[in-house]
């Protein structure tokens, strides 16, 4: 109830500031049975580390990952999975001079109001550090996933700024320190961003996650739909403002006639739906876009208040990321395999009496 | 956990199909002492209901909603509100032909595959007769927060296919049956629709929908924030596809210089954040637009299958909408309201020990 | 949250008071598939009307149950099951005189505090009325239990006050109005609640309630015990003041080597445990003892307060239950069937992936 | 759902393994402002703590709680507060001849059938190490309880084996390893343990434990009763048997005119509810009685069963308490802590409308 917990079957509990002693989750309803050690969750958070290129932040942080409880022997015992990451490169003195004043775009003003008293250290539990979190509980559910049901879940920078990115291939995704599924595209982006930071600013992004391979029949029918989970879990990262599957805002202009796909023997015609209909995953693939805000501490001077309500000026130094949307892509991933992990296992407790005999059809993956 | 219920403290659980017997819900949570009766519900009814126009389906249903409990002289007593809407007008012979197939771009196939049984009259459960019931229940949340805190929540219509609809006042919204929120363009609506209609086709729509006077502080701070429950509310209505909060998809290519919204003694300077930072109300105006798809019953011949997997064509003639998203602007604010009513009584709930000086800003109400 | 609603995969959410239009409830989490119709409820229902027998309340009420969604073509859809029960016999100029007074071991004085409002008229949501629904609700459940794993729920009245009653066998239970599984002391029981009467006092009881051909596994490890939950459905019901599992409060004199069940390859050689170890069932048969007070409403003299807190002096009359307890019979088997299913389902969602090559055991039914 | 948290506004989250690297819980929804350092949860761990008597068992854990988040310059943040405690008194050798058995009286063979795998040192995930877990999460819930309301929670033994432990008063109870509230019964509860040691059995327990200065109006009205709760906390500790609220199971042979707790001006006559009626607190002391079996693991040989089904004898060897009841009295006070905070913060959730004149009343604290 108090918002550190996500998913009914499969739940994540988080907890931890992003300057105090450790972060960390209780992952609660894994299936037992599964091979799981540290390394598998460790591949996910290294794709999420800071500092890996100059377009990201420069903390410092191994973000190396310790599994305390629910597995024995080498595989989940069915109990409650902890994860710790012990903080390493906190800082706090960058933060200091802020612990009286309001960030603007930041969560300050609003966690002040709401709590009364916060740990203004990096942002203490607003900080996106937080997502290294995600991460890693998200790893265990990808890696069921795969071994169950051969999903993939992926994901790739569609814009960053003004610049649309192309998807040329997955295998260009790792590639580059930018998710972009487009080699050629990259020193642009580099120059790009490196403009950006030397005007003191920010840019926003935009990125596209999909989950291939997922079974039709997942999700709920009226109030906890699968696009209407994933739309949550999206929003649920720092700096999200906005959410669409399959067509999403471009369906308002389309007509019936284009929107609605058609099926075939073959399987479905289009993907305007983006895998999910009525609530429920058709066994397409599932097509997510997510929208992501500049990165709100920039060091050009800007207008805020005090707890006094008195006007200053601040600027906000520290080690930012100048697009938090790039580092935002495995963990857009992560929210995305916490959601369907979820509604498999609710899947499986609802359907154990259904037979339907009719053969899945699948279609073309892509929405647009 | 069946997806037939959302809040956690104010608490909705719907039932019922198309052409059944009834639809109605199961209130829970409501604070005791506040004045109810059945008009008040019945008001916001009668803006969603069919057959009001000629713009929208002409099923002919009373709408009419009966109080089974919770109420007593007048006032709610802190009890579980029954509301009851019995199902008048079902032909279920217009849909006896589908049976055994599957509508393109309905939930018909996901359904049964979930399943493996569905109620094929109208859709059954996945029909979009099922929002009456939370246009119900949003009655009573907003009659709550509008006496506690003064909340306004109202909504229109932004664009209808290919037409974008200025914003000149509330007071047009419910003068003509688009909710549009300017008089001058209803005509050409007017023109718009009778031409799709003849086309036998359908389009898609966009609506913004706002909460004004909405305390700082809440929403929770990971996963459930506000915006982030806002967002599952919305994407949980039939055929919505996208959800932005504030600038929204917009943000993606603006600065942070530009994004961020800058805070003065007077107030915020600007309202890119849709009223909500970290999860948390800041004060302003709640900001959201949603991206609806086109109706997907149409009477134009498409291709699809039928549960042997056999191809065939079907048109699908009917009472229908040609565009969901007009009748979607009551329902929207009616989501917007639940969501709000339930971090209300979160907020309550963790709260007491709270004092904090600093005087509330509030700022410039649009975010755009 | 506010307390009407239980079970979290198989969802029971109630409404209604005793003297307002109807009482019902909405169960939502039923598998789709199973066959239903009213007089399945029914015949549950009519084990618990009152007016069978002169030792039970006078009130009159048909109790006849109306679905009104989730079930099409005689079969449950998946989707929510509503049930309307009307009240018919609702004479609220009994209750009148209470509507400012506090009975003594009734919920009056406490519910005041809590809502500051109340319904007066028979106890509004207090009152037992509402356990009609749970009846109904547990009537589907029981019949899905049966048809999947053959379990069988039953329970009978142990001690009518001081009196002892034997168990001679299941068929003596169905025979009397008592639940009282032995013939020969249903003519003493008849006696002594005459004598009771007489006195214009009510008595406690005991009853048991047992589930056979529960399969091994279901039940959580640490919070949602299997035990833990049957108290505390248990104790959920109106009047209860204690509940005990296998050996119960016996065990406490017991020892060690006494009491643990040992296992053989022909199964456990005693069933102490009640068929529970650790939270999770064992093959046993279920084993529930449930203590109940004695009705609160009686016609003799007491003392109690008015809202003013003045003394004064009050006899309860009316048309009261001298044994709540009997009629809490086919109350208890209800919510243990509400248990069971919900845990029947948790199981389905977890365990998919375990094959265990144990064979099963069972051994000795009963505790002692 | 798996099973690992309690507590829907005030949530602990579970983990951890008696000989994993550590255990410990996320503390979600403690308010914000609450002073809190490690001091405050050793004090009830180190009353839980083992080796601190020859009557519990000699296994040397050192219970050092560690803090990892939710706590800023001393005070609660409002967010999740991470408790750790590592184990580091871990003789797996003691258990490896047990992996492949199922010991009579524990959850082998129930967990065993459920997960399909389980890690046998030491009773893995179902071993009562668990606990101090709770009572490191109940010792926060205390505090708050204790400086917002001044409620005063405590416990004691009632009953060892066949000897009843009189109540002479409650400084008695930390002056004795047995939680006995009389100096004067200690030594033959001394001789009485000797006994049962050297005859390698164990034996059962009672215990009351009661939370007095409760407000009225805490609890749910239908199915989240406060006394339902209670017997569900209750009941989730390792090896309790049986619960009663108030009279009991004494109520059974109670008249109505007996039971019934009459109401004065100066406050209730008697307390036999226990201080719960309707599911709502009255007031009056809460009042708990919990039946505890004898400890499972004995050293004398018992017939069980391995894997495979094959007959054997086995005798537990180890560190066990020969009677576990003993060290249950601090879990079940920490027990009580969590059920009465979750219903201190849903009473916060609901009731800010309510405004009753009624002076609160108390009356005798003891129900019998």
């Amino acid at each position: 109830m108090s918002g550190n917990s996500m998913g009914l079957l499969f739940t994540v509990t988080s907890f931890g500031e992003s300057h105090g002693p450790a972060i960390g989750c209780v992952v609660d309803g894994c299936p037992p049975g599964l091979e799981l050690c540290a390394e598998d969750i460790q591949q996910d958070l290294d794709r999420r580390k800071p500092g890996t290129s100059r377009h990201v932040t420069q903390r410092r942080e191994a973000d190396e990952v310790e599994i305390l409880s629910g597995v024995y022997e080498g595989r989940t015992t069915g109990t409650p999975i902890a994860l710790l990451i012990r903080n390493t490169d906190q800082r706090s003195r960058d933060y200091g001079n802020i612990a009286d004043t309001f960030r603007p775009g930041h969560a300050d003003y609003s966690y002040w109001h709401k709590y009364g008293v916060r740990d203004p250290r990096g942002g203490g539990r607003s900080s996106a550090r937080e997502t290294a979190v995600r991460v890693a509980a998200g790893a265990i559910a990808k890696k069921w996933l795969t071994e169950k049901f051969g999903i993939v879940i992926r994901g790739h920078l569609t814009q960053l700024g003004e610049i649309e990115i192309p998807f040329t291939g997955w295998p260009h995704v790792a590639a580059n320190p930018f998710f972009a599924a487009d080699d050629a595209i990259v020193p642009r982006l580099e120059d790009y961003m490196d403009s950006v930071r030397k005007s003191l600013d920010s840019v926003g992004a935009r990125l596209r996650v999909v989950a291939e391979n997922v079974p039709v029949g997942w999700g709920e029918p009226v109030y906890d739909r699968l696009d209407a989970d994933i739309a949550w879990a999206m929003m649920n990262i720092n700096a999200v403002k906005g959410v669409e599957i399959g067509a999403g805002f471009a369906s308002v202009a389309q007509r019936g006639s284009e929107h609605g796909d058609e099926l075939t023997p073959e399987g479905f015609a289009s993907n305007h739906a983006g895998g999910i209909l009525g609530g429920i995953s058709t066994g397409q693939t599932i097509e997510v876009g997510v929208a992501i805000k500049p990165t709100s501490s920039i060091a050009q001077p800007r207008r805020s208040i005090d707890k006094a309500g008195n006007a200053l000026t601040m600027e906000t130094h520290g080690r930012h990321d100048p697009c938090v949307g790039i580092r935002a892509v495995p963990v857009a991933e992560a929210m995305l395999a916490l959601t369907l992990i979820d509604h498999a296992l609710r899947h499986r407790a609802q359907n154990m009496d259904v037979a339907v005999g009719t053969p899945r059809i699948a279609g073309p993956a892509r929405s647009i």
